[in-house]
């Protein structure tokens, strides 16, 4: 099974190339299988893995399975992946640099926020005219460092499924890899938007918008909303 | 033959999804064979799917096959989906949540207009310097209540095979699905063009254009078109 | 071999419709073997098409032979076509509807211009320090009624070896399929630069630049470049 | 082992056309080999290179093994490569067209710089709130006529493993092609990051940002950085 989720690893960081996410060598996935976290290393390709290079490491960060090639160490990102599962009980966390999460850092202060828009449906747990926040952390020189303050957040904002870091990128999460793939491709989506609405002066927050409509949505929303 | 048009659905899926339009899991598909429509289940990764996920419903609603996976249920979509097909006979449809079309209905108020750009004639019955609207309904809370805002929208414009949803994308439609995908296409190429001319200040509908012109457009379009 | 040039032109429009030229249906292109040239048919999906749906035709326009589908007619482009290749000898012609080329038409009036960019050098004749001129014909109701001002713009324009039509898109041609495809992707990036240089501000031609500068550009134009 | 970097130096060549860097038959890229250096021909189309069509030179520049191909001509960059093979050290050279490369040559005097995005760490002995600093030559009619001016750079900015060329593209380097592949990436991102930034009203580099801070970056930069 272990091998089968590096199969799978291999195949989506492919494919987050493909998106943009994940040039340089930079960003990764984890997937956990039970009491096992597959994850792949650190400063590769991420377009050009293979299966066999893949580390397996226990809820609390000791490697349980390593690749042969002994140039290849764990991804950074090791310690920030085991805070969502250990505290959130992921399945499956993605950390991408999509440069759409990046200028959105870089027009928000403390917190992303959007209403009204579809994609939003696509977020565990809200609803269209829900008010999406994605909490916002510094960055920091070394990777490793954000631990702590991704944690506070997670813990301050128990309803968020992902994290951005200023300058950085996201660190997005779900139950499995299907939903934290889902989610990753929502919030991507999410954040191109509100740049977009940005340039064109639409604001990103509707006024008025009740956190859980469940009416239709009417004039006073698409007044503002254009 | 269902069988067929299963294997067609994720092929399209597929290539949906790398134009952006089905990302999230969002969006969808559906092409009609007689008195059948074959039709993909909701909340799915729509470039992941497989044949023996699709679904198979009658004009009215009703399921008349569906996949061995008891976790699948049909798109959300279904009851929109049957509106095209039985008010204007359509052989398929297809929904997307291209940022193009988001972003357009953000710049539109209740009709998205746009005249004298080749692509149109791509739109079926529409000529060069024809007017094209696009009724543009408001978003609900669960994509099913769309159905009756939907269906005034399709009523109200016989002439539009399009129907644009605020804040959450576009469902097209043709007579089959070759018809269906060019237009969607043609649409989502308007829709990009139409909010690229607005952040330049040039104004989607040029003045003075005749409906059905059939006359070369002389100096005084090209005067307005830059 | 001209089943090959059909195979080829196949592969030509998958990576074409890659790129955004010919969605819809839209574009289209010709490759000429001799006395004959071998064309795509009109209105089908570019990125879909077979070898066998091929038509092939004489210089004079006339059909030589034709796909067994009946329901296929030539490419619309075909008196078009003909033009670059009786007039200019041109072994291949690319008809497009890039998103790019289309803005540009919109931000220039009867010439683009552009000069002091390395992929001018992809245009055949042309130098770095060239001033590149394309000239801009107006969009008519039938694709047909553009060949007399094409072609007066072929006359009038000896030097250039692509037409843009207003609001529809470009038509580019050269010795040979590649030297065609070449220059279609050197004029595609240059309407996508000069449509963003006008965003920013820049202007596409550097005042001051000699047309055929063989000496090193210093300070002047480096000043006039930001 | 010359063959084996032939195939991939077509499989990079294909890959960059994809990204938008090579098209047209522009750019370039070449892959030392002990004393050897494998590089593949000038003007051809990127995309479609087989491995038999590769040159081997000498660090000197003379040609050790050619194409059967006799219309075939070594890369005109062969030169430029030299340079940074040779005062380097550099195991792989890419040059590329990428649009956002020559964008930010339009928007920056004599040095692209840019701090505080993750990006950076990609690029070799950055960190993050390093300033990092990419010199800018001017172009010339033919690309061999850099060849002083790159020498010029690449010694007066010892740090620096890339050269931007105003109008015209971008030259990088790395110990090998992993190196020179994962860093053109990074790079990339920062040009279409800066360009996007200025649009934006968002200085490129943070003011008072230290070159080499090692502690989280707190308040005033994340006050700056929107």
């Amino acid at each position: 099974m272990t091998e089968d989720l590096g199969t799978l690893i291999c195949d989506l960081a492919r494919s987050f190339y493909d998106l943009g996410w994940v040039t340089g060598t930079g960003g990764g996935i984890c997937i956990r299988d039970g009491d096992r976290v597959v994850m792949a290393p650190s400063g590769v390709q991420k377009e050009r893995m293979r299966p066999d290079q893949m580390f397996t490491i226990a809820l609390d960060g000791s490697v349980l399975s390593r690749p042969a090639d002994p140039a290849l160490r764990p991804s950074e990102c090791a310690s920030l992946f085991l805070k969502a599962i250990n505290i959130r009980g992921a399945g499956a966390v993605i950390h991408n640099h999509s440069i759409h999460a990046v200028m959105a850092t870089m027009l928000f202060t403390n917190e992303f926020t959007i209403s009204h828009l579809e994609m939003i449906k696509g977020i565990e747990g809200m609803a269209y005219g829900d008010r999406l926040v994605v909490p916002i952390i510094e960055n920091t020189e070394r990777e490793c460092d954000l631990a702590d303050s991704l944690e506070e957040a997670i813990l301050q904002y128990p309803a968020a499924n992902a994290v951005l870091v200023r300058r950085h990128g996201v660190y997005v999460w779900g139950r499995d890899w299907v939903s934290a793939k889902t989610q990753a491709e929502c919030y991507d989506y999410l954040f191109r938007a509100a740049v977009d609405m940005r340039r064109l002066g639409i604001p990103t927050v509707v006024e008025g918008g009740t956190g859980n409509a469940s009416l239709p949505i009417g004039q006073s929303r698409a007044r503002s909303g254009r």
